[in-house]
């Protein structure tokens, strides 16, 4: 289970397997206050920082962990068990990190890959394709000035640094770009206020007259593997979701063991002995384990993709895509469905507001919106009718 | 749709229909809000009451509508619609109403029944069986005095009157009564905070030395025709499923007519021409109609074994048991699936929190827990396999 | 259940209710076997004429028994619990009768719904609307000539009596007409080999220059009322549907009281003890009430628009469309799911091919096939997402 | 895909990849009519065996091929998806094979496994645990005489080896042996007639004074390592079904693409345009890669077991039960609603009977009683709920 972060720790030396666990308890023990309250968790993120899991996604040769994906998904999983809202943060973070990886030139990829690693850095994500509303004007030396509003922005509230992406008038152009977010101009907005996710610091942010260097502007090669980063980004959806669904589970083990009270007409002395009760948890068991398999099948072949490198060809990412269109799927409805039994399992004591044991679902029902599942399912079915793999898109 | 509404409409000619339509406007117009504070629900309690449905199950000898169970439900599935909370209020109103219909002797049944038109009383309930803890001291005058605490006291905060029920040691019986909600020593706590249905009134009362006159002292008859309180209380859960069906179907109707716009690669010009999501209403709808078939159903079974009064038989009433089971189960599922799906068919702003629409799937979450589903199939399968009819239960 | 039997029973004393019963158990000791065998059921059709069901449909001015289709819907169902084919044949019959009474002038009326009661008519079906190679030859009596092929012909195979469609060159119209199986130049092929309703007698049928005297043309009005026969076509589906359903679970419930052993691990005495199999029990149960639910609310509809006669409109006529097409649906699943999970309740040794049991699910199958599924779907989600009604077509 | 076949192909060189196409194309043209006969089927176990398969799980040192379990389950699930009843013979000529590696001393595993490879022996299976009508009467030399039936025997018509378990009443225990099938005194009963997987050659067989010689007495231990026996039969039913999923997918694909038309209404010009068939081969491929991801899951969980030996702790060897009780469920199910929704995809035309093509569901069906599907579930809810992890017992 703890592979992704056992890796972390044999590369680091600064982290012992007391201070990981010890993270998740924490994190899970303000889990249901923090849901409630909604807002930034400061001191959550510094938790997770210190822990040193913000350059997992760093290779090694700008002193990172170099973790594979399969490994930095285990760590997502493994955080959104308790808090998917914050797993969504390292993993955009990673994202971001990965942007500046596959999108960056040697001197861009060692300012900010290095600098990830020296100080820490949280990333937040203004790259959001549906939303054009931020114009980019060309300056003569070869840098841009924002101005317009970007919505969505995961995880810029709080960040150090940014990626964006912005509309050229003059050109038709998408531009991108990494920037601090102390950057002159820049408003990021305390906007965000979902049922679910509510702390992933996913509000809007306002630019006005953001001066954006030369150095800063990043160059997306229009190549298979370039187009990975999509499909890492789906992948970390995909193992929230899991993470979520084994949340629920967890969740609902503790509580039917601690408080569980066998029905009046079970004829069983103990909850657990309930042959309903136990027929549930192992439907609930059978759909988060279809969820994992499928996505540890998606990582290995992502991480298969990933070490071809620039050479990655257009049919090797697209089955890559089918790969993570599957688990994203299979995924999605186990974290939803487990969200929702893990009431049936405990019973009607376990609707008490402060227990906020309604997060798994409310946070699934969030994050599985991110694009329609129906036109995923007609992507994996015009390959299971046709032969035809999917083409890249803004979410496959 | 609206036949019971039409019927109390017929007998009080001070209820037109534009009263009516404007009184479930109104509480949608404030449902959301309300969702998010909790709380006691005043004003709109004061609205329904002047609609004049508190009468809805009086006889009309004592001047009430005297509404069949199926016209009840009607005006019950139209207010879950936009509200299950206030729905679940008036529907155990109309539950004390009958026990006292049920339980009384002549002289209870005019002094509570047509004090219930007269001062158009709402009614709590304290009759929660499993919580065992109220005990009842018998007095020499053939009352009691009660002391101690019930839980889940739906209706009560707020209730001019209510049922009770306690454990009389000194004989091993349960006892029943009616009596103010504002006789000295009782206490009604703020201490209702679930996920949803966040305005059932539904806390925990306390009773120190509470005085249970002797004309207060409820006889409740053991033949089957008084057991179809049980059954009148079900299917008011029942009908508060299939509103709340219906509601999240009313909303995701709604806002995807005003605001879906269809997605990326539909290659549709509108939302409602993308085929999966017509797909999607197709199957929101069908899961609704069953339910509504089934609850309508039931209803008729209890109408027909409600007519045939104190002769009716145990096997009669079974089978209106078994019907209420069918439908509750049915409905129940129904509830809990288009509260989900509301959002597959909204996408993702309609996850913005202070719209809310998260509530039906919250209430119906909350509500589907009173006794578990399991159990209810349970029932349904010993019939379908051996014949079995349900016994007489607490739930059945 | 047997209502519209009663109604038979009632109206024409020949019909003792013994008669029924041993019609349905003769049918159910045959049925295996014949499944296996496929071919013409010639004995087991007259049966069921000489139970005098074949004018059901026939109204009372003709000697029928009038019934209500509701009362019919019954019959069918009834007849489906114990084989599907000769349900269908007889639903059939009832179709091509009613299609004479809503197409046919006053003397057609007459001659053959006369000739139906006194004679015992069975009739086909050579109408199937996608089958356009039959070519109608206009002679200069108002009659035509007859030349080509139809498929699916289901009935025709020892009917008696036919009506039949074929397209007009000249006038690239669609002409109808009824005329006796018998006639010169028609051709009935054993052709019919299906996996599932093997005796439906639904075979293909070759016509070389056959005569349609003048007063064999019937005239189809176009209005609401006259299409309502596709609408009864489309509930005899559903109703042979829900005694599918029904008739599977009768099969299973008799197989494992008899025939049941409890699991080595069940910890039980007798299998129908077992948790897991009361369960099963249960949500076929369920299954099968609401599909039984909707079919009835669906006929009633039909009635009631029946009873309306040609003053009929199009929105009430495209009401019943809409409950036809949500009680198919949920029919069909219904069908489908009993006829698969009667093994799971029966065990291994169910699956011995003499018992035939897969004939549900086979029967189901082919059924259910008639028309997509998904297209029906989509006529429900258009009227739920924008209230639009089905529109008359082939199949709705 | 064809990993195992490969790795058959490179060890025994007389076995070329046309030949292994070649071999399942010829299975795939006579599988219909196959179907239909039932029977046994002489030629094509010979082309089995020709193409070297029989020897699949024979370790090296003897000959065989060594192949590990998830290349063994390569081989089955590919044979399964063109013939499921084969695939069976196939898996189960490997049971019986590693029943004899595990039980085998020294001197049998020569004899028999050695004798597998050089004589190409296909071996039958009576140790149905179940069936205890077999006795075993001790000879005085250390032999048994054996007298009785034996239910289920899969593979034993038309084998050359068997494997046989009876009763010793002296002792109460259960003996095991290997012996030829054409033993004076065996009479297999051509008694195999269910409605699925018809070529399995499951019937029964008697036993009149059958002597079973001292060297032929097999001591099955009682460790860990031994009882993978019964994972590895479970394993082989899983991959029947995973096939069996594949199966259907490649018929349903084909004919659609072959024969398919776009439904009237549908409004697109070719079938594979449709969006609700291209989200029902979504769904259908969603099933089949959630099945194959589990069952190779649970192979290499089974490799990495097989690989300790003797040495398997009973930790160990129940996670490898439970992996493959997941496994089996999903598979399951997705072998069952394939060779269901292969029809809806496929259309009506589909049913016709000699096509065939409701074999995959009749074959699914037949298989999947082999035990109770929830009582497999309620073993993976006992681990899910309390840690339990499976016991060893016939069927995990």
């Amino acid at each position: 289970m703890h592979d992704g972060i056992a890796q972390v720790r044999e590369q680091q030396q600064s982290l012992p397997a007391h201070d990981l666990s010890a993270l998740l308890a924490a994190l899970r023990a303000s889990a249901a206050q923090r849901d409630r309250d909604g807002g930034h968790a400061a001191q959550e993120k510094q938790w997770i920082a210190d822990a040193g899991l913000l350059t997992l996604a760093v290779p090694r040769e700008f002193g990172g962990a170099g973790a594979r994906w399969s490994e930095i998904y285990d760590v997502v999983r493994e955080l959104a068990r308790v808090d998917s809202a914050l797993a969504h943060l390292l993993g955009f973070t990673c994202l971001q990190v990965v942007s500046i990886d596959l999108w960056g030139n040697p001197r861009q990829r060692e300012r900010y890959l290095r600098g990830t690693v020296e100080h820490r850095w949280w990333w937040g994500n203004a790259v959001n394709p549906l939303d054009t509303r931020l114009i980019a004007s060309a300056t003569p030396d070869g840098g841009y000035l924002l101005d317009g509003q970007k919505g969505f922005c995961s995880g810029t509230r709080g960040s150090h640094m940014m990626t964006v992406s912005a509309q050229d008038p003059a050109t038709g152009k998408t531009i991108f770009a990494a920037l601090p977010t102390t950057r002159d101009g820049i408003t990021v907005h305390d906007d965000w206020n979902p049922i679910g996710q509510r702390q992933t610091d996913s509000g809007s942010v306002s630019f006005t007259r953001v001066r954006i260097e030369p150095y800063e502007v990043l160059e997306r090669p229009d190549t298979p593997h370039a187009s990975l980063r999509t499909l890492i980004s789906q992948q970390v959806l995909t193992n929230l979701f899991v993470g979520l669904a084994q949340g629920a589970l967890d969740e609902a083990r503790a509580y039917v063991n601690q408080h569980g009270r066998p029905w009046i007409s079970a004829g069983v002395a103990k909850a657990t002995d309930d042959p309903y009760l136990i027929q549930r948890f192992g439907e609930m068991h059978l759909q988060t384990v279809s969820a994992q398999a499928l996505a540890t099948r998606a990582a290995h072949a992502l991480d298969q993709a990933w070490q071809q490198g620039p050479t990655l060809d257009a049919d090797s990412r697209a089955r890559v895509a089918l790969a993570t269109s599957e688990a994203k799927i299979v995924a999605q409805r186990a974290a939803l469905e487990l969200g929702e039994q893990l009431f049936d399992a405990c019973g009607a004591r376990a609707t008490h507001a402060p227990l906020a044991l309604d997060r798994f679902w409310r946070n699934a029902r969030v994050h599985t919106l991110h694009d329609p599942l129906d036109y995923r399912v007609r992507d994996v079915g015009r390959y299971a009718l046709s032969g035809t793999l999917p083409e890249v898109s803004l979410y496959t």
